[in-house]
């Protein structure tokens, strides 16, 4: 069965979960109401299950083709990517100064998500430009705005980010390209960045490249960076574009994954340009605060990118569904019969039901945190502006991290529920399980989400956010125990669901004041339990939001709902609860030995270097 | 730097851990002696580390071309073969009546896990030839193992497994290849095998194929299946490869790793061979029987792949290590300075030590079960031969699933490590992540495993293997309590490890009283909870053995050997203990669990039907 985007499961988040309503109540959506939502999530729907979910095996086999510096796009995603941009689908969440439809994140992010899910290849592209497009509105100049912004928005256009130089990956402040003034206020910019996404392609009329460079002068470190604009073509006084820039692409690479994407090796000032000596690059924002500005940029993509993470654990989990619906094979466990559809066994339902209710799971933290991103901008009043904003920083690396991090793990049951045709590259499962690798890893490591999370989200505010956290899952544990009680036929799942959601914030609470006590004295305690941390903390809070979406799944039933939906989505609910959130005892027992393991482990790794 | 056989560590291991002197000391392994076995590890590690592991990646860039029905191996095969053959190895585990070196498993197996690290591509071919030997070995007739074992010793011939078909992969009762007698007293076979491993190939001069097919008057299901041996080329009166037979490679897949090995469609019966009107095809054993004959080679095979398992994560720890070493890339936490090697970082060293004691634990399980094999086979007291061959018939399932699930986990963090670069193909990293994802898969999915596991290994003989296996973990717990009071230096790690493996083994014995308490009543419980349960028990014996294997490494050291390997030892016992064995807690209370788990699983499932 084709891709289906997952409205039904979207909506009843966006309800019942994370607060749509109070969202669309802000002074800043007031013209939005749930029925618009609803248009937005059926007409991306149409768009993504028709157009784009149909070329994700093109992409894989039939990638883009690097020739004499250009790029030619994988297999018919220009006819998408037409499609895309005309549908308006690039300003979606943008600001309508430019052309922007102004939508909140929370809206946003299901058609991305279902972007991501028809195919990550693709979808990359507009994920990059939506960077652009956010670190322009935010610190761009106003003439760099009203030149970029509209075509950006408008989809003629699109965005890269430039950070990454073979010796300069996680640990920026070793980056060396340079960005040296001239006299009519511009920069010349030489250096080659590697790994920059959808760097070259021949989708979009121009490419505004975003860069990380060095001027002449600035102190060394991360404190010297400086960010550039630096467009493939040079905007004429129309705006259109105009001389050919000195930025080449030099190489693709032939990557594990996402082959749809084109990752380019860009030469900036290899004097080829019709510019002569440097690609001509723009100063944006301040002079040697580049890295702060990026920040924009990559707090978006790190955002995007753990939902890519949900995107093609959904897509994954389908596929393996369908199939175990199809596959005759075996005789069902403790029942009579012949050969049985292989859902029927207990390990196929295990499978599918740790995939999926991970993917639920992971989803409603993604939307939850979407929700604290937009009440942290537009909320009327500052305290509250505040604790959301802190809530979603403390969010973000979550979700990059233990979203991606989860879809290893369900793309890998993807492949396994399969058997032997698993392996079969015609059958797709294996392709989401090369895509998905690279989730974990672009945009910051989840080692490096980690200790942001560590470092920046827990330490620096002395556990704040986690306290308010804990307190609010603790309302939903006695949500839960009272609504036992009159729970009837699903008394037992809640029951379960409490029992686990308790174990896992006591565990929760007791590694964060665990990780705050070792911090300051042996912070590299503190670092090796660090991702442990940050997967912990993802399963505790998805968790938290299934055990929700069991109280209002219930409460739905109890109303006179009859759609299958709420009794599947109990039982992912439970299945979570007593299948995947225990995962968290073996991790807090794992990082409270920290003391230990770092003992001996850094000794380990001592003897290896001398 | 390149792959290097561990063999320093094969070395600790069978002297410390599983008794080599001992299977040496059985009457038919006299002539050998410990001398003798390091000959073969140091001989069979120069062969793989010089002219295999090489081969690895052109295996994956260039790999094997179908052509016209035959198929021409990858580039380089040809002359390694040769050198493997020429070298004796196909003949080391075998019987010297037919040319065997008659060397016991135990001696097999390091080098045999060398071989698979060093190119699983390359190391398939030879792993079936072992199986079609041993199942020929135990069930041939005379004449069969007169013409066609001496052959397949000297790695003139090689050997394939012929089971699965498109409608019957983990359910051979549903296979439909027929078998019609003939007045010589040999078959004709006719039908369709899939997911041939080496079904065609033009490294050796002839090639054997064990087939399971069905005779016209069998019974259905698994007890109308008989077993047949297909010759390629069906030997002449001098043993010679005469006329051509009717076997035919249809087609070779298209996978998503093990692209050294070729993966054969296999016509029977198509009417282009010599023979004509079908594969002319011999009888081996008893007909209707032939399940249980294949279950030799089937065993033989699930304990190879185990071996894949803990080869591949050794190649991948290597490598990710070596990368760690030589990247320079941010500041140490904790301490001083500029720039440092990765390895300096506390998550690399996580995941490095993650890897690694995975592979260290998995490896001295996969090495007992090989010491119990032997036992088994060669104890002159009975008592024992039993105890043993119960022991290795439980240890099979275990180091199938568990090695080979491990894989996964220690080659994605292989990847890992190396950030943005183990998403490049170059690299090396993502072969290991694509070629590890077929072995939790081929002989015997997973579950597969822990259904044999849960039925045949634990709950038939009402747990008596996992009783006596419990009582020799709590030994070894004494033993660490009492080494504790004079460890000194060690103190901490030995309690660190005792504390680990005392929580291990309650949770294992809680585990099998929860399954042998529900297998009866309600066995879809107990399987929900098999491939948790599976693990599980990986975890706590590799768990078990790792204990032992500090305790025999801080006595080296004692005893003064200053070899920084017996400290590096300590260091990934300790991690191991602390990091990696409380994953049991979380999966001992998901499986006490299943009862609503099982519940709430199945209502979905059948939903999803209905």
């Amino acid at each position: 069965m084709a891709f289906k985007a997952p409205v039904q499961d979207i909506r009843f988040v966006l309800k019942h979960l994370v607060d749509l309503e109070g969202v669309l109540a802000l002074p800043a959506f007031q013209e939005l109401d749930t029925d618009i939502v609803d248009a937005v999530l059926q007409e991306g729907a149409r768009l993504v299950e028709g157009v784009i979910a149909p070329l994700n095996r093109q992409g894989d086999t039939h990638p883009p083709v690097w020739s004499d510096g250009n790029v030619k796009a994988a297999q018919g995603f220009d006819k998408a990517f037409k499609a895309f941009a005309e549908g308006g689908w690039q300003a979606l969440q943008h600001d309508s100064r430019w052309g922007g439809q102004g939508f909140p994140k929370l809206v946003g992010t299901p058609f991305n998500e279902a972007l991501h899910a028809a195919s990550l290849g693709f979808a990359l592209c507009p994920m990059l430009t939506d960077g652009v497009i956010e670190a322009l509105t935010a610190v761009g100049s106003p003439e760099q705005q009203d030149t970029y912004l509209p075509p950006m928005l408008q989809g003629r256009w699109t965005g890269t980010m430039n950070l990454t130089e073979p010796q300069a990956g996680s640990d920026l402040a070793l980056l060396t390209t340079r960005a040296v003034p001239q006299n009519d206020g511009t920069y010349r910019i030489t250096g080659q960045k590697i790994f920059i996404t959808y760097g070259e392609h021949d989708l979009a009329e121009n490419i505004v490249h975003l860069v990380l460079a060095r001027t002449p002068d600035a102190p060394q470190g991360v404190k010297g960076i400086s960010l550039f604009l630096v467009p493939k073509f040079i905007p004429d006084a129309q705006g259109r574009p105009g001389i050919r820039n000195d930025v080449w692409c030099a190489s693709i690479e032939h990557k594990l994954g996402i082959h749809g994407s084109p990752t380019a090796v860009l030469m900036f000032g290899a004097g080829k340009g019709e510019t002569q000596a440097g690609a001509v690059g723009y100063l944006v924002g301040q002079e040697n605060r580049g890295l702060e500005h990026m920040f924009i940029m990559m707090n978006a993509a790190r955002y995007a990118v753990g939902l890519q993470g949900v995107a093609v654990a959904e897509r994954a989990f389908q596929l393996a569904r369908d199939y175990a619906l199809d596959r005759v094979q075996g005789q069902a466990p403790g029942r009579q019969g012949g050969p049985v559809a292989i859902v029927q066994h207990p390990d196929i339902q295990r499978m599918l039901l740790t995939m999926s209710s991970l993917t639920e799971g992971a989803r409603a933290v993604a939307l939850y945190a979407a929700m604290a991103h937009d009440k942290a901008h537009h909320h009327p009043d500052p305290d509250q502006r505040a604790l959301f904003k802190a809530q979603y920083d403390y969010f973000v690396p979550i979700v990059k991290g233990f979203a991606t991090e989860m879809s290893l793990e369900v793309t890998s049951l993807g492949v396994q529920v399969h058997g032997g045709m698993g392996f079969i590259e015609e059958t797709g499962a294996a392709q989401h399980y090369r895509d998905a690798r690279i989730l974990p890893i672009y945009e910051g490591t989840t080692a490096i989400q980690a200790n942001d999370f560590v470092g920046r989200k827990i330490v620096r505010d002395a556990g704040q956010v986690t306290h308010q956290l804990a307190a609010r899952m603790r309302a939903t544990l006695t949500d839960l125990r009272e609504g036992q009680v009159r729970a009837g036929d699903h008394a037992d799942a809640f029951e379960a669901i409490a029992a686990g959601l308790e174990h896992a914030i006591a565990d929760y609470e007791r590694v964060v004041a665990f990780v705050l006590q070792v911090s300051s004295q042996t912070p590299r305690v503190a670092y090796l339990g660090s991702v442990p941390f940050l997967m912990l903390s993802g399963y505790v809070h998805a968790g938290w939001l299934m055990a929700r979406a069991a109280l209002a799944a219930a409460q739905c039933i109890e109303q006179g709902e009859t759609d299958v939906f709420y009794s599947r989505k109990l039982s992912t609910c439970v299945f979570y609860a007593t299948s995947v959130l225990p995962r968290v005892q073996g991790l807090a027992n794992a990082i409270c030995q920290g003391q230990i393991a770092e003992t001996w482990a850094d000794a380990w790794a001592q003897s290896l270097v001398s």
